[in-house]
């Protein structure tokens, strides 16, 4: 077993084993590019000290001449006191976790050897600077102490100096920071700051794999489903520094636009500055462009090594380099994260450029971020307040109330709220505040800031770098100018331009340009699996068929009648009901209203398949709460009848546990009369439009059907009607059934002979398995999620183990008894890429969900083919 | 294909083809016995008939053939006007439904046959009587009019004769009566009576097919659980009368007292009477005994052929006989229907006597029917008001609100109400109405009148033929001599004594007998399921083991918390519950309450498992509802808080669906405390009685798992209580799950390594994976059990499609983890036989059921294993 391998003995294939950037660093040596030597201790290693709480035999020894090598390499040796070599420590996982885990830079100095150092660079301000910033990086990151001791020790100095900058501290002032520092370590750690550099490596080492399993890394795999067990690689390079002095400088560069996708070098530097300034957003660093004017050579050998990166990749690199008195060196390369913007326009024009095939382009684009392109943006001819302008960090526009905290943004959001966060720069421990926020506002930091990245990768909007505003967190405010916005109030965020503007601001549709039609189009040539859309309007339905859906696979009747004009009837109707006849009598006037909205749908989906499901909710909905007496009050008179009659209807449709309760298919099995209603107001519809020569193509949904024996009784109410209107119906038409309880995947061999197709209704489906409403789980799912007793929440994304094997147990089942079945889904989850994939897998027909979602669908849809 | 078989060539094993009754009737006939002769049409003649509307080809030469030979045997012709050979024609299908389908007597008769019997028999009235009640019969039975417009006529006739008794009637009146009937059919039907003999047996035939799919019919094999396809026979048989005269009679005998299992001939027969008059309860016959005296000779011949008959069947036989002038005629006999009391000791009497085996005297005894011996009696010793007596019908004691009409002690029972119907005696139609009452009282009819048939059936109390009374149904009261009862008032019946007492009588407990104890005995060296039972108390522990509970497999926690003294506390608890601090000290209150339960109940179960369920219920149920005003204020007051912040904490805890809401092991969860406390509880309690050298034997249950991690998170919980109280545990204790929830099953592999044991919670299991509720199923259940949506209350019997497919699931999955997992069940289906087998069939360990119930679930367990 081998625990370590040298940067020049590894490669790209080898990310399981050495982490993402500890391969890439081995590939990059491979290919001869100026990467600082050094070695990756292996993420096998890291899984046996975290299991067995110590190394593998033989590891010390590997580890010593790994550094034997090194040292020799580099002509230095590490803690010697005349020419002493500094190392970093960086972690490295599998996949990238941005920021999520612990690094060491500068390690190797102590009182002995920044003397050495010294007398090497003769720059004695740039040595103790690195000293200090590596005592207070230690204590931070190994040994655990607060960083805003650190912090305030510095600016205390500062100001009993009397100075603004840290640039402006000496090196005197910088070396009693070494020791005000390692005072506040032995303060805070009950032990002195350990001087031996071979103890710092070790604790070092030790401290970046036990940050695997620190809480942020934690969330942070939670969120991305990374697994839990597969460790980092720890990386120990050689130290080159990129402030020393006004030919040094640090950076990063994409090799495309991660914004825009336009293909053009872009990235940022710092001049004097090691790579932590860049990544923190403390200073806000300067484009690339005056790279080539500072120093040409230098950029002249970056773009040529990013032109070679790309082409040896086959995708866009972020790439981190370090420039020391005028050398370049290249830290990391890694594909860049990008806007869904440009992950389409790149994916689509690789493939024109002949860099990848349509079937990598299509991998290329996480399903998910695609939000971002379909989210509405600012109305551009809405007059709007912009307040501040900051750094278009993560495009698409977001409203919401002005929060500060992380935490607080997590619960507000809890609740309901939109809030838009606001700070003046983020960090790791605010990722589940800014997941949970609309948009993210910080004043400093800059487009590679770590709002900035995080944000893209969420497909979240963000305005970095906004050095208008003065944020103070304490008093819960910021002020732009002369305005000040406190906690609370309502702000309007567009990530595109980098405007941020009081108040909620008007938003428009987006325009979908080329590049991402294009891409549709290669999804549908892909995919087996169909897509449709959840839309019970026309107007939801032109969305959906402008963002290719395939036709409706969920169109709720029940909405329509909760408008205005229309709940007078659906009351009486309920009123009525004891009397079959007077119940008849209300729905006859429901019926002509029914019509014309099916008739719609069916004129804007051009003889797609549009599927309507019978009414749903209990009764008791479309009547006030027996305790809002005033609204008793006018219903009552009204409808004429006695406040105490209203509220014994009322009581008496109350029921315990409405979701168990007397709805779906067992209300219009109890009065038949509603179904046949809807069955009509359906046929004469569609009779009518293929009449007028449109196309047409109804399916007649029956809802909560547990028994074979319920759909029996409710196709015998619909072939009623179909009796009836038989001579006009030309068309085909199919009627089928949700799949929404246990009992119908358990019996769907049952089920399936009587019905045209299933449909599953996954939000209740998943209710009944868990038994929890969503209503009420406010008071436990929280918790769970936070303490990991549920990794995900079901409603969001489908449990495999639980109502995933109900419903591979439904169309195995249901296929048994009835071959070509035709199943989809129409719950929520028929939008979540996870879901469809799985939906894939178990063999379905199609999803159906929002318009909106409707592309990411198509997407995760091509993805699921391609993968499986 | 042979469609009927003459009785001579059948057999009782040939129940399929020939029904229960044709089987016997050739049974008896191949023993020589003297039975009328005649045929039988086969069940599936009859389910041809019901598909194809039609007789298959063939049937009519068949029919013709064996009626030949019938008029052949009998030397009579049907529709001879000289000799005309008479017929019954009767239904009877493989397994008995009394009274549920149609029966033609004297089928023959019309206005010139009537002639011919007359001059055959001398006997014109007896003639015009048979053609009389054969006109009503078959214009009732088989053209559908209804029965009072026969009973008006007659009753007319009789006014304006000034007569009082049918049997006052003379010949010249019977005669007019007949042409009466006929113009009344005439009216009702459009139709004149048919009087060709072939025509009157094609509709009778046809008739009695039909009856098959009467309501009636429909409603009994739903209640008992027979297919709906198997189709009644069809018997003719030469028609012998029992009211010829004084020298002729007609009667019922049982091998053994049907109400008390003792070896004696018993048994009751009218003079001059025909069968119908019998059953139908309209006179009360005498017993038995006096045949001997009026006829000793046929008296004689019945005890041989009695004798002949139970040894040849190997049970209670119930015959029924009619004597036609001195000659004896055996027409049909079958296994009797008994008591509870009567079939424990019939079966182990015939055990004794080396009748029957143990194994099948095991299957003898229907484990339902326990109930009977189970419930309480009126205690003997308490002081009653008798104000009638009627005859001992159905043991048992019942208390209930007096009600007139089955449809309204339908009602009323649905309601909750506890009714007992009175009538001057039950029909078939009356079913729904019996099946929903405490109790049952007739004013007319004996004991084997269709009340105590139906009733001793369905194991309910039952008095009848108590002539005390008169019932008056359109003014609701009946009257016992002064007494004036009214709908609505409350008596009391003893079924064992025949008594009708005024208001509610005080119970006792039922005295078991050796014979139930033996049989109990036996029960236990045949089953391989345990029997625990569900109880929350000491005092209900006590009666479990009594009845021979092998452990508590339901201990309900929360039931402790509801006491009066206790829910101040828990009030006080739910109060602080967003305080760790304060809650705890709550529970610390209800700590040595909790504790002194347990010890009870440990102490009474004598080391034996005890299961105890931790909190399970919603915390707003120990508060009073929002609208509860008065309530509200007085716990306000008591708890010092204000009314407002009382109504936010209950408006807080307020739940859409309680049911799918906080609680089960979500509240434990998120309380820790509670379930510390109550872990703390059980265990110290254990500690103090193994200490006291006691056997303890607990098991803690941690109800509403859907995910092993909620599983793992309590047993973190319970954990940390054992750590502290280590020391004392010197006993063996459980730790397992409730499985009630679909996604338990769906996911049993993974929670089994974390369970100890298993325990089907099935009342919540059959809620979820059907998606309804039992607080709100009363808007639609109903209707789907009169429609045959379905077929049985799942929550009565578990739905083995759906339920016991997850349950299977579980088993599976749970045992593929871990290979001896002990599983059971305590839902309330755990004392259902039917459930009981499936539990069997699945390979549970054991069922939990009510106290009462054990003896049953014993029984159902051994029958599991004898049939499997």
């Amino acid at each position: 077993m081998k625990y370590i391998f040298p940067f020049s003995e590894g490669s790209k294939d080898m990310k399981e084993l050495l982490g993402g950037k500890g391969a890439n660093l081995a590939e990059m040596t491979k290919l001869g590019l100026p990467v600082p030597p050094g070695f990756t201790i292996t993420t096998e290693t890291c899984n046996y000290f975290l299991i067995n709480k110590g190394y593998p035999s033989g590891f010390q020894e590997e580890l010593k001449e790994n550094l034997a090598e090194l040292e020799l390499n580099m002509s230095k040796n590490l803690g010697d006191g005349q020419n002493p070599l500094l190392v970093s420590v960086r972690s490295g996982a599998k996949i990238s976790m941005p920021g999520m885990m612990d690094t060491v830079l500068n390690l190797g100095l102590n009182d002995t050897t920044v003397l050495g150092l010294i007398s090497n660079t003769q720059n004695e301000r740039f040595c103790y600077d690195a000293y200090r910033r590596f005592v207070q990086m230690f204590g931070n990151v190994v040994l655990g102490v607060d960083h805003d001791h650190f912090e305030e020790a510095i600016c205390e100095l500062k100001e009993k100096k009397g100075i603004k900058l840290d640039t402006e501290l000496t090196a005197e002032n910088l070396k009693s920071l070494v020791q005000i520092y390692k005072e506040i370590i032995q303060k805070h750690t009950n032990s002195p700051f350990p001087e031996q550099p071979s103890e710092q490596l070790r604790l070092s080492i030790e401290a970046v794999f036990n940050s695997w399993n620190n809480k942020r890394a934690c969330t942070y795999r939670n969120l991305h489903g990374i697994p839990h067990n597969i460790g980092t690689a720890v990386n120990i390079q050689a130290m080159v520094f990129g402030n020393k002095g006004e030919d040094s400088g640090t950076g990063v560069a994409f090799t495309r636009n991660p914004s825009t996708g336009e293909k053009i070098f872009y990235g940022e530097y710092l001049i004097n500055a090691q790579g932590e300034d860049v990544v923190a957003g403390i200073r806000t660093p300067v484009p690339l462009d005056k790279l080539k004017i500072q120093m040409p050579t230098v950029y002249e050998e970056l773009v040529s090594i990013k032109d070679r990166l790309e082409n040896h990749y086959h995708d866009m690199q972020d790439i981190e380099f370090t420039v020391e008195q005028g050398r370049l060196f290249i830290l990391q390369t890694r594909n860049g994260k990008r806007t869904a913007h440009a992950a389409v326009r790149i994916a689509t024009e690789m493939v024109k450029e002949g860099l990848i095939d349509k079937h990598t382009a299509l991998l290329r684009v996480e399903p998910n971020q695609l939000k971002q392109l379909l989210h509405p943006s600012i109305d551009p001819k809405a007059k709007i307040t912009v307040i501040a302008k900051g750094l278009p960090a993560s495009p698409g526009a977001a409203t919401g109330k002005v929060i500060f905290t992380a935490d607080e943004a997590y619960e507000k959001a809890q609740t309901g709220d939109q809030v838009i966060l606001v700070r003046k720069e983020t960090s790791p421990e605010d990722i589940h505040g800014m997941h949970a926020a609309q948009g993210i506002l910080t004043s400093t930091g800059g487009n590679t800031s770590h709002a900035a990245v995080v944000c893209r990768g969420m497909g979240k909007c963000c305005v970095a770098g906004c050095g208008d505003i003065i944020v103070n967190g304490k008093e819960r405010k910021f002020t732009a100018g002369e305005i000040v916005v406190y906690e609370g109030d309502i702000i309007t965020l567009n990530g595109t331009t980098g405007e941020v503007i009081l108040g909620e601001a008007p938003m428009c549709e987006p325009e979908l340009d080329g590049a991402f039609r294009e891409l549709m189009q290669w999804t549908d040539d892909v995919r087996t699996l169909k897509v449709r859309a959840n839309a019970d309007t026309p107007e939801d339905a032109k969305v959906a068929l402008e963002f290719g859906a395939e036709g409706i696979g969920l169109c709720r009747t029940e909405h329509m009648f909760f408008a205005e004009e229309r709940i007078p009837l659906m009351r009486e109707m309920i009123l009525s009901k004891d009397n079959p006849e007077a119940r008849k009598k209300a729905l006859d006037k429901l019926l002509p209203i029914q019509k014309q909205d099916f008739a719609q749908i069916f004129e804007v989906m051009k003889g797609l398949p549009v599927t309507i499901r019978l009414f749903d909710p209990p009764l008791h909905e479309f009547l006030p709460d027996i305790d809002q007496h005033k609204r008793i009050q006018n219903l009552a008179t009204e409808l004429n009848l006695t406040i105490e009659h209203l509220k014994d209807i009322i009581t008496n449709l109350h029921e315990v546990n409405p979701m168990l309760g007397h709805r779906g298919c067992r209300l219009g099995i109890t009065y038949p009369e509603l179904y046949a209603m809807q069955v009509r107001a359906i046929l004469t519809a569609a009779i009518e439009c293929h009449d007028r020569g449109l196309a047409v193509h109804p399916e007649i949904e029956v809802p909560l059907i547990g028994n074979v024996s319920e759909l029996k009784a409710v196709k015998k109410i619909i072939q009623g009607v179909i009796e009836e209107l038989k001579e006009g119906i030309k068309f085909e038409y199919k009627i089928g059934t949700m799949i929404e309880l246990p009992r119908a995947c358990l019996t769907a061999d049952e089920i399936a002979p009587e019905a045209d197709f299933f449909s599953f209704g996954t939000n209740d489906l998943t209710q009944m398995t868990y038994g929890f409403s969503r209503d009420d789980v406010g008071t436990f799912l929280p918790y769970y999620l936070e303490k990991g007793i549920l990794v995900e929440d079901p409603t969001s994304s489908i449990d495999q183990s639980g109502v995933g094997f109900l419903m591979k147990t439904c169309v195995k089942l249901g296929r048994q008894t009835k071959e070509n079945l035709e199943i989809g889904i129409c719950g929520e989850h028929g939008g979540d890429p996870k879901s469809i994939e799985f939906c894939h897998e178990i063999g379905l027909n199609y999803v159906s969900c929002s318009p909106y979602r409707v592309p990411i669908a198509r997407l995760a849809a091509a993805q699921a083919t391609l993968k499986h």
